[in-house]
């Protein structure tokens, strides 16, 4: 028994690590795929997400997330009470009979890497033109308190758990909580200026650093790896490997339809869609991996994967500006891959209507508590930069800085 | 049993995470050594690879790989249907007895990432002035049906693993078997505009982005931790361990003494040939890394690090255009190692003839087959770009993006 | 039984591979932290010290690191031979018994990952005027013997063993050593042109490539989850999950501190020193990550974190010149993190004043062999390349070749 512990314990420390490793993934794609002047500024953000994060998910979100609801409470909002409060045994070690898929330490510090993403999503939505200060004040209120909050719902055995919503690992709790509030922020902040012309037609901007970009998806997929294959629990040889199994297939999947789709459409072949497309469908396949067969996984993907080509096409026709397609890889992909549980899973008490409501739930949650956040944000501090720093960049006036100082650079 | 069931399949889902890993590596280390305006075009390439190489491998390469191959049959080719067949219990879970190393799905995962890796070499061979549909195609037909029935060979259990040939993780039936194809693009293709000058003298073609290359082959040296560690195909703490200590001594070894021989030939510290070195070590120990004593394993780096040396020079003098020393690395130490099982293998049942023979054996299925390929794609689609394409770049006429649009480039 | 040696032996050899990993850290935060002109001879370098550490390590450094010090011994220097000694069983297999947390190979291989360690910190601080030549006979020496003879001192059993010194995964005995040297090199090869003006103010020599130097960093933290999970020694399910909480915090708190109290001090959002803060944090909680809490995790990364605000000031205000703050973070914060066993363990037999000791002892060793060294190198072949060298780039001098030839870049 002890020796089974170790061996899950091995495999969640394992993703524990690969999770970490995203951030480097979305501090790559981020990058990436906008313009060199604000490098130093997502930089930033994305390094005060991770170490911010993970203190926070310390003092409050850790214990905000697993609550212990009462059986006789509403399961909506609970608190286990500040920091730590690991279980002893009576000789002051650790007790291992905690759980047997890990223990108490791995328990945090994987759900803790899981925390910062919400808020890396908006951080490549808002890329270019929010206030940091904003965003800083913004990301602590919404990983130290929203996004636990949330989580407990369903993975702290609230309302939603015990009314048989399924979210295996994210598509909703982790990606649509970040969608949401991309969503809201890119509504309130506006677009960039030269995104859109006088006639309102979209203008590319394109991204800075396309191999950067490129490694940041490999590396995000990587990462997937634990983000889903940790999402068991354990070490448990079917469920992990058929995880892993779904996972790579709706990614694959998912970034071959999308560039096909693409191809299509607009007749040339595109990498960036081609990567948005292996996002997509592995945020598709993040709510079902472990409860649909390697099939269902990729018409899941490939699904996803057409959405973001039609998805990327309707946020710029709504006049949206999303650098990052963030909102059509993590919502739309994330809303899909929540509901496909419905349809695609082979657990027959999994239905399409209760999906829907956890869908609807925490677009609840995550519009208004956005919204409440960002507008007061506006309000006060301001979330946008002058003209001039948003022209000029980002990192000269807000960090002094520049990403690449031995390069000749286009201004534009 | 179940618990070391659980301990194999953890090590092996690791194993192929790394694998993938390998991706980023090649992509980076491809871009590195090429030129900016041709970023995209390999990228695209590469991302393309993995994922269509996934699906391949899931409708068909995985069952033409290991058909199982009745007694009577020939062991030359076999198919045991398209898509999964995974095992099951009578009560419809998945039948855990399948290997004591790890379930179906990690087997199919596992193997479906080496299964990319063969094209990915080719796709450095053929940089920067091959057509991207026929890539395209080569691929689907190499990755999905080539290289799946030469492996079977010796890993389905054919006619060569009959014989007593040995390659435990891919020397000859991964490198060679994507080294040849790119020894044949590269001869059927030509050699880039510029590469020979009007009397045959190899010119330098500097690669764009030198830390990329660098970190590209730091983490294709990662990924070998499980592209061979994984090949013992369980935990097993003696040969899973005495694997890595081989892999990374002959990487060492390789590197070192290609960075020596080449320091004794031309008298420069070159970083280039250090990495083709430690690559060349990497590709040499791969088929013997598990029954060769890590001095042995030295000298098969070492051997193989000077090779490289040597080779490269070869290949420029017999006017091949290899932009990233694909064929040096990959078919020549390929060839290397898999002889070197005959010369310095443990176990006393290995034979240097019948090495020779399974090298002989791939030589001439891939010759063959990349032969018909590439020649019938020169006579309809044509497989290289124009002259106006290739001096202005790939990823322009092919992708219409660029990499770098903030930075000022040079033109050549 | 045998299961959990398997358990354990995978740990240990995913650990390894993190640790090897590091090395991609290290090379991309040196050259992201300086002028591009110098890029190919950091990669060279840092090529050169993972390669042939790991050989020197299999021909004297294992052997010197653990000699097995017999009883009587003084514990100072011990060598049990060249090469492997592999224990073996009667019947010729590899005897398991050796360890229950690790085969011999996965010994020697995580322990020589530790090794090029040292050296690599000393390359960042001598980075862009040390000649090649010197620095890699420095390596040689540092790496082949005055690491493993110091490291013996507490790891191999030595007299700081014996006195009760505790170094977990090396703060000291890694870090600190490669800070020491770090040390004497900066002070001996004298600053870069132009660090310092004509009133010795230091003036910014900016990095060149700032999304490197932060993937480097996020890299390095990965790494240490297999620096310090490792150092555990097996997979033992409390201690190694504890450790890994300990390390992330501690990081997260250093790079928050020394963020915000260069924003108090300097009024700007530095990146750069939020990366350092990190790095301090993770060397600072690497001498005591398991046995101490998690919230004193969070107090001694921060208290590094704020070390390396001031440290960074106070080695610019002595005109000492390290481009990348190698001496802050390894040297200062390695300090530290020993230091705090003494006051935060939660072993009642670690001490303040043996620890002390243990730092007073490295720092003899360290300070008078590289001052040795360098001392010798600079007599003889001399350390410092020609200023016209400095000012060109040791790429074009040393290497011929150039990391970026595709950019147009600046002159400076």
């Amino acid at each position: 028994m002890e020796g089974l512990l170790t061996t899950n314990n091995v495999w969640m420390m394992i993703c524990t690590a690969l999770v970490f490793f995203m951030h480097t993934g979305f501090a790559f794609l981020e990058i990436g795929l906008t313009r060199q002047k604000n490098t130093i500024n997502i930089l930033f953000k994305n390094i005060f997400i991770i170490t911010v994060g993970l203190l926070l998910y310390y003092i409050v979100g850790f214990n905000l997330m697993y609550p212990g609801f009462a059986e006789d409470s509403s399961g909506i909002l609970g608190f286990a009470g500040f920091g730590f409060d690991a279980p002893l045994t009576a000789e002051g070690a650790l007790d291992l009979t905690y759980n047997e898929g890990y223990t108490y330490w791995t328990d945090f510090l994987f759900q803790g890497m899981f925390a910062a993403t919400a808020a890396t999503i908006v951080s490549g939505a808002v890329a270019e033109r929010m206030k940091i200060g904003a965003f800083m004040i913004f990301t602590v209120i919404y990983v130290g308190l929203i996004y636990p909050i949330a989580g407990s719902w369903k993975w702290g055995g609230g309302f939603l758990d015990q009314m048989g919503f399924y979210d295996f690992a994210g598509s909703t709790l982790v990606h649509s909580v970040g969608g949401w509030a991309a969503l809201v922020a890119v509504y309130l902040l506006g677009s960039r200026i030269g995104k859109f012309d006088k006639e309102g037609k979209p203008q590319a901007i394109p991204g800075h650093n396309i191999p950067l970009a490129t490694a940041g998806v490999l590396i995000l997929w990587l990462g997937w790896f634990g983000f889903n294959g940790g999402s068991v629990l354990s070490a448990d040889p079917e469920l992990t490997s058929l995880t892993l199994v779904t996972t790579c297939l709706a990614a694959a999947s998912g970034g071959v339809i999308a560039a096909f789709v693409n191809f299509l459409k607009y007749k040339n072949l595109d990498l960036t869609m081609f990567l948005n497309g292996i996002l997509g469908g592995l945020v598709g396949i993040t709510a079902g991996a472990d409860v649909v067969t390697p099939e269902s996984a990729i018409i899941i993907g490939g699904i996803a994967g057409s959405l973001i080509v039609f998805a990327v096409a309707f946020i710029d026709a709504i006049k949206l500006d999303d650098p990052v397609g963030a909102i059509a890889v993590h919502l739309i992909c994330g809303i899909w891959g929540t509901l496909a549980v419905g349809i695609f899973s082979t657990n027959p008490e999994h239905s399409f209507l209760v999906q829907l409501i956890g869908v609807a739930c925490y677009a609840g949650i995550c519009i208004v508590s956005s919204f409440i956040i960002f507008f007061v944000l506006k309000k006060t501090t301001g979330i946008r930069v002058s003209e001039k720093e948003e022209l000029e960049g980002l990192d000269a006036h807000e960090h002094g800085m520049d990403a690449y100082p031995d390069f000749r650079l286009n201004e534009h």
